[in-house]
């Protein structure tokens, strides 16, 4: 950099190879790479003969504020949401591809907070993964497209499809609180017009900062995936649009009724049913068989006229709504 | 859909399930498919204990305008770049995944004919290939990230840094092609205001159909990536922007000068230097072991002062420019 140079350049102002070279020196080393950034392509071990693969991505506007959500919170959150797909096929994750694409006048610090994002992620919620490549491009539009890999260890993937009637119906993780999050965020940081506005921590109550996590930089159990699929789990699924939305995908892949049980849901069962994003693992078992870290919500029973029952009645609630997509401005 | 309802929806109009199954009915099935989309993630059979995966994205306005580009030549080219990459490792390509951000008001036969691009790239460039996975997500800039994932069958990668002194350098595919076809759109096809046209064929030379074609339709040798692993590439990538450019990355990666021949480079020597996109394939070779397909383009030499040699002399021209980066509108 030339004398004078800005300390916190945009990215317009540099090559693209000095912002890889930014990026990799902070994305460490997946324990699976044969070889890592800066080839054509990375390879990634699969000594037992499968990988599972997912991709999942965050778009400026529709997924994230940046009024509200920081680099770091990004990458954090871009992993999570893949990893926990990883998971819920019963799968170790090993490896993730990021594509970003950002505007030119992206701050560097804003590119090297999402790359510590991402690792920090995968160091805490799954050791041994990591970015092992990925693709910088220009956009009007701030875009993290990525895919995780995973290592299923010789075992059989879990489906959605495999629940069968008189299981137990699971879920490891929160359920609720990330919900909990945006509500916060849409009800208390946002200006008169709409726009979304920084948090203020004065206005937050004590139990307010566990639910911004939730939302900004979510922890889904992703270590219990394989354990779950170790013990057996008939069908599993991450819990992204909701449980009640979700449990009805499960129910009609397998076609089973999902009987859940309010009074195993906490204080805000209608949150924990219709609030999405927390990325939970929704899994059912054989009675017998429930692993540490998963709670029994319900139970499964004969395919009926509801694919989801909630104390025993139809459940017809809103499952999955967004209130990022039906919010008609993108700016923030 | 109900009585009345367009012939032609808007995705706005339908629901994310709607419009993923029109994808699903056109994107075909990998052969190593052993769990593909609908799941949490797809499962794909590595039977060789490796995976090569590599990612890149195509975004509305960089990358391509939609005046010059259908669907169709989209979901072409994503998949035929990405697929290129995996062959540049020596790898062949088995699945492809696609994050597909798009406007509300993306028509669907628009959607519909992309997954026709993606399904037919593969099955005419990479046969056993196809969409395993993806992801929609609304974004007010079209934007199609792609991941590739392939098998080296038990081969060892061929990386970039392996060229050694006393290879030859060769080269399999077109190149300054899709850089003819890219000026012909630039010349001919944009208003006054600088916003690009659509093709009118009545201005169309005869050989511009095969330039048009390799910028938006490429076809690289993705074959022959496997096939010069077998014959002992020393090193190989793809030429992506530009083989001036690219070949200065292998010579820095190998620690070795490469002299590249222009009478081995036809009737446009510079324009086959410095054009980009259309990912043929960079290799080198002990001299004895040149496989079909590929045609000798230069040699590798110790490394000098200058890491490409154009006839012996430097090379110190552009490489890289990309048109479409450095122009400001990002409109049509």
């Amino acid at each position: 950099m030339h004398e004078g140079a800005p300390a916190d350049p945009i990215i317009g102002e540099l090559s693209e190879g000095e912002v890889l070279a930014r990026i990799a020196a902070r994305t460490g080393r997946a324990a699976a790479t044969q070889v890592g950034p800066g080839d054509d392509a990375a390879v990634i071990g699969t000594p037992s003969g499968t990988v599972v693969a997912t991709t999942d991505t965050l778009v400026h506007g529709p997924d994230f504020r940046l009024a509200w959500s920081s680099g770091y919170d990004l990458g954090w959150k871009a992993a999570a949401v893949n990893l926990a797909d990883v998971a819920a096929m019963g799968a170790r994750p090993t490896a993730l591809l990021v594509a970003l694409a950002m505007p030119n006048d992206t701050r560097i610090s804003f590119v090297e907070a999402l790359a510590d994002g991402l690792r920090e992620a995968c160091e805490a919620l799954a050791p041994g993964c990591a970015v092992v490549g990925g693709d910088l491009t220009v956009s009007p539009t701030l875009t993290l497209a990525v895919t995780a890999l995973g290592d299923l260890e010789g075992r059989t993937a879990v489906l959605r499809s495999g629940a069968q009637p008189g299981d137990v119906v699971a879920v490891a993780g929160e359920l609720g609180v990330a919900a909990r999050g945006l509500a916060v965020l849409f009800d208390r940081f946002r200006a008169a017009d709409g726009a979304p506005v920084p948090v203020d921590g004065a206005l937050l109550a004590p139990g307010d900062h566990a639910s911004l996590g939730g939302q900004l930089r979510p922890s889904p159990p992703i270590g219990l995936g394989p354990m779950a699929a170790v013990a057996g789990a008939h069908a599993m699924m991450d819990v992204s649009d909701g449980l009640g939305l979700d449990a009805r995908r499960m129910a009609d892949a397998s076609k089973v009724t999902i009987d859940l049980d309010p009074s195993a849901l906490g204080d805000d069962p209608v949150l924990a049913i219709e609030g999405g994003e927390d990325h939970a693992l929704l899994a059912t078992f054989a009675g017998d068989a429930l692993p540490p870290g998963f709670r029994v919500i319900g139970r499964v029973v004969e395919r009926g006229e509801a694919p989801v029952l909630v104390d025993g009645r139809p459940y017809a609630g809103p499952g999955g709504w967004d209130p990022y997509r039906d919010w008609d401005s993108v700016s923030g």
